[in-house]
């Protein structure tokens, strides 16, 4: 551990991870579970999604001592055909639930071309673009979505229905790094709102609105009784596409997979509201795995990939813009950066984590 | 047909239909070819989106005539797998060859559970919207998408690099009409900005830039040289994710199938320009469908699939609505609206369509 600054501690990635591990483990889960959930944080901190990373651990901890998350589920197969799975998760973290719902959907594609699968009982899946990526691994193309508790209002609606409800999907290709698309389906994710509340700063028009349903530029506005805007925002640029986009996921991973939907999502820590109605089980998510070489031979594929990815590349760029990036980019260029220099934690992170270190005796 | 004002005449849907058959049959289709292609432009006429209908017509003839659009193909899988397929369209009329791989897709989906089928060497399709509710109309969930010529500028990008590469999803429902989502992945389609054009109107700030990469409300200044944003608009507001959708239709479509991608799609008329390079044949689709029993029970889906609905629409409505659609409802409603009334036909598309009549002795 290196101290940077007064703000920020660097923490290298396999220490954060085993103690990570640690804690998981200490709370009762599989060890290959602990292996597995501390994978989709540390990926989520290298990527420099920092809301989703060891930042929510205390908060995991805290749903599988109150009971809410049970930390040794037997995630069953309720369905299936040939290339499409449902799947239980036994109220298990989402972290670990999501990885063997995905594994299955990988098996899937390798044995049919594509495998697709739903989840219900499950709880949040930490960031959507993890799984996506186990997928490029091994050279198939990967999707994920899950649904998430309500902080959106649909276009003309006044009231929060609707999660940020993100997608994810990614493409495999050859010499380049691949594409990596993971995207709430809203301008900016929660996460943003909460930042610019904690640092006293204004957003930016089109993000949300307030509790009378105004467009607000005051986040605290936003948390107290107001909603996120759709990505498009208003009816003018696009906004029915948001909502159309997050209605998608909220069908796939809620009413498909028997999970809750919409407004009755729980909430991440049962600490907000308690839902008016349980319309299915847990939190709900969807996944999808597709086979490259089903559609064309992968040598031509890879190599059409990599010219796409330089051709977007090479795009004029827009003035006083270093031009377009590919999606994925950013985090990869993070990834980089962290596996050198380790995983910056805030001072809250840091306090919450040496909580949980001081409680299950181990030091991070 | 019946002169409702000066400026537009009402032509019934039937008599529309037979003549749109009668134009494609004298062009060479193949009777059931012809059943099919008027089927798709009809549909986008019922549904509202005019720009998509009979009022292209001439335009698919043209592209015959000139020997660009093949009347007779042999649309065959070239690949294939339990659940997927890779089509060649012979260079055939988008409206036929869509239909054709929609088919295959939906098929694979009854056998086993979904199915996902890749075109390439195919021209445009007509409305997205068009194929999922074919799905839907079976009890399937339905998925569509085509990459197009080049339009839209990548986030930081000072060119138009990628189509509107629109996504169509429709979800079936029980009692309640069901969730269809056809979007363009910028805020507005092109076919509006013409249309601001033609009327000397301004375009909404969001929409488009010039050709220098400036933020414009000139239509005439998006189409000479300048091009539309992806949905989101600029970075702030997510931009980058309606670029990022805009680039999974373009891979799967391009990519993937083997069709000409990003700035190498070749424009719908010929006539705009000549892409710089081939980089594969033809314009690309990418179809899928789903089968809602592969993951639960059809009657527990469609009951819960109704509340879905009935929830989203009992939202509180912002100030100065009705309150938030259901995807699907506008075009639904103009269906209904049109069945009766006819289908509006503005004069320079009726001076079109009564051109090929002249041609192919037929009377509208």
């Amino acid at each position: 551990m290196c101290m940077s600054t007064t703000e920020v501690v660097h923490v290298a990635e396999e220490s954060l991870r085993a103690f990570t591990e640690h804690v998981f483990d200490c709370c009762g889960l599989p060890e290959e579970d602990c292996r597995q959930a501390a994978d989709v944080l540390l990926t989520a901190d290298l990527r420099g999604i920092d809301s989703h990373g060891v930042a929510r651990l205390s908060s995991y901890v805290d749903l599988i001592d109150n009971g809410t998350i049970n930390p040794r589920p037997t995630v069953e197969i309720q369905r299936e055909r040939a290339c499409t799975a449902a799947v239980d998760g036994d109220d298990g973290l989402g972290l670990v639930v999501g990885a063997r719902a995905n594994q299955i959907a990988m098996e899937k594609a390798a044995e049919s071309g594509s495998g697709w699968v739903t989840v219900c009982n499950s709880s949040h899946f930490g960031i959507a673009g993890y799984y996506p990526l186990q997928a490029v691994a091994r050279g198939l193309m990967g999707w994920a979505a899950t649904n998430a508790s309500k902080r959106v209002a649909p276009l003309w609606g006044g009231e929060p229905m609707l999660g940020t409800n993100p997608i994810a999907v990614a493409f495999p290709s050859g010499e380049e790094p691949p594409v990596v698309i993971d995207m709430a389906t809203t301008p900016a994710p929660y996460g943003k709102v909460e930042m610019a509340k904690k640092a006293d700063e204004s957003i930016p028009e089109g993000w949300a609105m307030d509790n009378e349903a105004a467009v607000t530029t005051d986040p605290g506005a936003m948390m107290d009784g107001g909603a996120l805007l759709p990505l498009g925002q208003d009816r003018e640029r696009g906004g029915h596409k948001g909502y159309a986009l997050g209605s998608m996921v909220d069908i796939l991973c809620g009413v498909l997979s028997g999970a809750n939907w919409g407004p009755f999502v729980p909430p991440f820590g049962r600490k907000e509201y308690e839902p008016e109605e349980k319309v299915g089980e847990g939190l709900g998510h969807f996944f999808g795995a597709l086979d490259v070489e089903g559609f064309r031979e992968r040598e031509s594929y890879e190599e059409q990939m990599d010219k796409w990815i330089r051709t977007l590349r090479s795009t004029d760029p827009a003035p006083g813009t270093d031009g377009p990036l590919i999606p994925g980019d950013p985090e990869r260029r993070t990834t980089e950066k962290r596996k050198v220099e380790g995983i910056p934690l805030i001072k809250p992170v840091l306090q919450d984590l040496e909580a949980l270190g001081e409680r299950f005796g181990v030091i991070i």
